[in-house]
């Protein structure tokens, strides 16, 4: 990352925690590594984020619904899902500094080695070999990379290795208080397993017809041996993801149009198109036809916030197989090839999949700018949160020009009558300007400001926080004015 | 519980199920014990939920700010909170069987087993010799109470049993990989302490001038024993906790306030005062100085759904010893005893819980009727959920009379007039009077009915759930005629 985009991401960071957004967990008994705690602004940020999505994939479509699984699920289910066996990363220790690593990333590291030493034949082939011993999962030939390169522990600064051995990234934890032995249980790595055990259970209490999908958001848990760059890569996270449950053969239109559905929700909310690309999966998972990433550029560079995966009838098959419960739909529907109804099958599966945290650092970072406001006489500048007024904490702040001479008094009126329809701010210390700014830095699109006309004739300055333009309107337009402004609609109607 | 209610809270937990409001968890896997999930009508009443919560709590309230704290947790603050060496339960095994039990419910159900003999006696002497031992933590007391009663295990049938231990209700597992051994973190049993672990960044970054609030909503985990009655005792469930923190001295006042504003907010939704009952704890736990439950009346009886506990100021203490970091608050108003500003001190604490599954509970088993609308001429019932209209899944569902003649794609229109405001159903199947019950039957308080009228004079019939009447409006009234009847302002103004 340059040196322009690192400071400006450790702004973000600063910023971030400065204003209540986003707090390191147990701070004070010097923190959790890889593991965040939402502050009392970001809270609402990241409640009103998914608003927007359960308003966009549930509300606004009647073939969609939502649930709310827990997360402790029975372990065969992590068995059918291949987590058990599969979800592992290959790990390495050093026998004289103690110290494990991720044996892919030590050879990553090695090759961004390489490449900053202008190295580009050693780079290149070190990259070639890695990924063939990855795809193979051939541990051994991972270790002998290693070796062969002269990899060195950065603590012991000693090439004195362990083998490299499979480390399952799910956190488990026993379950109940049996005497004849507790019960092993994990931690969910993904909420889609939720969905997808009951996807018979939704089926048939909410009549539902193929296509339909079931979306839910909750949170789940990895075991990362390696947490990077604040909010993005965490322990506990929160996704929001969405099983669409489709006729086997129409999995790749439906794919297709998922993919430019939820490309649309991002843009709506007016980020630049440039900031955002799609990846698709060179490599595709075991259970996958079709897979493609959303990516965002953050300052780091273009990364995954979003996953649509063609999930095919992996995981209800597995779980047909495992526990011994039919997991199929009756369609009823003529098939005009065969001219019968399509009958009993088990439904293809097109998923979409969002870091709630990762996209929520997305809005920060989006947002976030130093904004240089100087004139000719004098220098001066703002932080701001550039934030969709939809999204915003707090939609509008009530701030009396002074403290006295009945001011406070008729800005807490105009407080009680906006208070029940928009999460408010007030404010009446320092004076006008330092508030604004105070404003500017939390997001909060719209300032009214009670003044001693305000007593005269019942008006109120609005003052806009990306323009900072001011205008002159009535107490008894604003629930109309700031309501339009703020609604929902301006996002979902896109 | 008497066979009555019995019946009734059976109708209400299959209802729950048949209608995608509450699914045992994992249940193709027949079952996860004490584990639930919300499906597709739970998750939009339990979001309702939350949003009555959070409104009432952090919107309206101007000192009252939310958070978001993670699941994960240092350790080091459940050795401070005094969960580590405290918050266990007696358990006793039979050496035959190898069933474990807690040893005070085995004698609880001794205690019920004397009383339904019409043994008065023993049961008194019995009741009065366990509290005693519990309150000391006599765990050879509670063995030889066991074994004088002759207590046999349900399984083996024998008094062959092994001594009682402590055993601790917190879930642990390992986190991270270090060569050097993983970590023990244990998933939270109370979102509480991510309020005090968290009180000085929320303090300073939000400017909070006491007396102040932090409220959160969240996931918990108690290793329960034994669970019971469906969603009332879970192993994972969900929290609405809210900290006030007060001036030293002021606690009880606040305390007193808190009971009354609490209440009113179980009230608001319209359910008979009679259900409802506070209930002083006769034992006051180590943190408290005084604590109340709010408890209201199941079909098994009386029990607690929110309690509200003055917690002194033994949480901020503890992290403060336990922490090194001063948890102190600046307090610069005057003292009119001395003169002089409060000064630094380490905040008092009243706490609002309450448990979010039960109140779910709570809501579905006071709405939930099978009403007898038999006459003269002919039987006739219906099952009817009378919901809150603001806690309803859907505030109202779109009924075309027939599926054809063009009321479908006028029905359609109306949809795409109000779903960006309301949480809509659409219906075309079956006779128009099935439909009404189906909706009854999930709590929509308001039935839209298309006929060939509309086609003419752009009118519809709502219908209304509890009433069963009807009544002719115009389609261009139906936003601001439902936006009135579903208002959060119908309860928050309350």
């Amino acid at each position: 990352m340059s040196k322009n985009n690192e400071e400006n991401f450790k702004n973000v960071i600063s910023h971030a925690k400065e204003y209540g957004f986003v707090f390191q967990s147990s701070e004070i008994y010097d923190g959790l590594s890889a593991v965040y705690d939402y502050g009392q602004l970001g809270a609402e940020l990241k409640n009103n984020i998914k608003t927007y999505w359960w308003k966009a994939m549930v509300q606004l479509n009647e073939n969609i619904v939502g649930i709310d699984s827990a997360i402790f699920m029975h372990p065969k289910i992590w068995k059918a899902s291949g987590h058990v066996d599969g979800f592992n990363d290959p790990m390495i220790d050093n026998k004289d500094s103690k110290k494990r690593y991720r044996a892919d990333q030590l050879l990553e590291d090695k090759i961004e080695a390489y490449k900053v030493a202008g190295d580009q034949q050693n780079a290149e082939s070190l990259q070639a070999d890695m990924d063939e011993a990855l795809k193979a999962e051939d541990l051994p030939r991972l270790k002998a990379l290693i070796e062969e390169h002269k990899i060195a522990c950065p603590v012991s600064k000693t090439c004195n290795w362990t083998d490299v051995r499979q480390f399952n990234l799910m956190f488990a934890t026993q379950f109940g208080a049996m005497a004849e032995g507790a019960e092993e249980v994990y931690l969910r790595p993904e909420t889609a397993q939720g969905i997808f055990v009951n996807f018979l259970n939704v089926q048939k209490s909410g009549r539902m017809k193929i296509p339909f999908g079931i979306a839910q958001i909750g949170k789940a848990f990895r075991n990362e041996v390696i947490a990077r760059q604040f909010i993005m890569r965490m322990r506990e996270f929160e996704q929001m993801e969405m099983q669409f449950f489709v006729r086997p053969g129409s999995e790749l239109e439906w794919y297709n149009k998922w993919k430019e559905i939820r490309l649309q929700w991002h843009l709506a909310l007016g980020t630049d198109p440039k900031k955002y690309q799609f990846h698709d999966h060179a490599k595709l998972a075991h259970y996958a036809n079709a897979a493609v990433d959303i990516e965002y550029e953050f300052p780091f560079g273009f990364k995954e916030v979003e996953g649509i995966h063609s999930r095919t009838d992996f995981d209800l098959s597995q779980h047909q197989e495992f526990s011994r419960k039919k997991m199929q739909y009756f369609d009823p529907e003529v098939n005009p090839e065969t001219g019968k109804p399509y009958g009993n099958y088990v439904p293809y599966v097109i998923e979409t999949s969002i870091g709630l945290d990762r996209f929520f650092l997305v809005t920060l970072v989006n947002a976030f700018e130093e904004e240089d406001l100087s004139t000719a006489d004098k220098q001066d500048s703002r932080s701001v949160l550039r934030l969709h007024p939809a999204l915003a904490p707090y939609k509008a702040a009530v701030l009396p020009l002074t403290k006295k001479d009945g001011l406070p008094e008729k800005a807490r009126e105009i407080m009680d009558a906006l208070k029940f329809d928009f999460n408010m701010a007030y404010d009446e210390k320092d004076a006008i300007g330092k508030r604004y700014r105070r404003q500017d830095a939390i997001g909060t699109p719209f300032c009214i400001t009670i003044d001693y006309d305000t007593l005269e004739d019942n008006t109120v300055t609005i003052r806009h926080r990306d323009s900072m333009e001011q205008e002159r309107v009535a107490i008894a337009d604003l629930n109309r004015i700031i309501g339009d402004l703020v609604s929902w609609k301006n996002l979902l109607q896109k």
